[in-house]
């Protein structure tokens, strides 16, 4: 019984993970059901065992990839706050540089396709852009208390800021299959809004 | 003769509006031929008399949806130039509001489902956007020569950055069906980059 219920979450953790990948190669309408139980080793019929429908499988896999986003490295204090605001775009920079420019953000992905079409990824979407906002206008707010960031914005004003003009250059880095847009991004969010 | 030419004109043309409005509303792969035959009054055998495949009419689809950019208000001179670049973003908020944030922008929904699947979409999205970075950067080329803006940056890296924090913007609101990202963007953009 125990076994059984091991197996049954392990093929539900491939199905979450096949999702996330899947959709991130794909996108959402492109990646079917049986494209992600085929990347997951299980049989098609098995998916409804585990999940209501696709969507209800899209959020729990952007639960999933938000939790991939290295959050926690923003609140590290024992880094200085625009240290970790620049190491954390700089991890994100390099993990699209390694997908050669592919895939973009999933949460900026399903946004854009999914976003006016289903209540729930919309919704998971938003808190997913919240809870990011939220982990960088905690690092802003405390490099706004060293002195290093003027006061002059709320940081949640300027955290939103930012997580939108990164959305934005990974757009313009897909499109344009180099890192020019990290390149822009860098100089003028360090250089000039985050001073 | 000429009667027949008008006409496969006017078939195409009327091809060309549905499919800007059946990729901005439903997604590229969500919007099939037979919607954009169907949308359009033709029937579904006439399609490819007029386009080889979906993939080339996106890429019209997207020069249509960018020459209804007003891209050419950027360039008035009779207006300063920074007021120019606040009324183009006033323009294209305000459109988004009348769809109730739903859609994005054409050029970013297209990056973000097909640029990684369709060499022609991505090289069409990337010339759009350098199309509007380049009427961007020529006006605030204008706003720093009027010294209304200050010259540490050169002109093209703050206007792809506007535009990324643009598209960026528009993923936000559609999240958030709420015009936040928009004031965000209002305030970062004029109170701290363009100054």
């Amino acid at each position: 019984m125990e076994a059984l219920t091991v197996a049954r979450a392990s093929l539900r953790e491939n199905l979450i993970t096949a999702a996330v990948e899947q959709f991130h190669i794909h996108g959402y309408a492109a990646a079917s059901v049986k494209d992600i139980t085929d990347a997951s080793g299980a049989a098609k019929g098995s998916f409804y065992n585990h999940f209501e429908s696709k969507e209800a499988l899209a959020v729990v896999a952007l639960e999933r990839y938000g939790a991939g986003r290295r959050l926690e490295t923003l609140r590290d204090n024992s880094v200085a706050p625009l240290t970790r605001l620049r190491q954390h775009f700089e991890f994100l920079r390099d993990e699209n540089i390694d997908t050669e420019f592919n895939r973009g953000c999933l949460v900026g992905d399903l946004a854009v396709e999914v976003a006016d079409h289903s209540e729930a990824v919309r919704e998971s979407v938003r808190q997913s852009q919240e809870t990011w906002a939220d982990a960088l206008a905690s690092a802003i707010a405390e490099a706004q208390q060293a002195g290093d960031v003027s006061k002059a914005l709320e940081p949640t004003t300027l955290a939103r800021f930012v997580l939108s003009a990164w959305e934005g250059a990974l757009i313009a880095a897909r499109a344009d299959r180099s890192p020019r847009a990290f390149e822009v991004f860098f100089t003028v969010v360090f250089g000039q809004i985050l001073r």
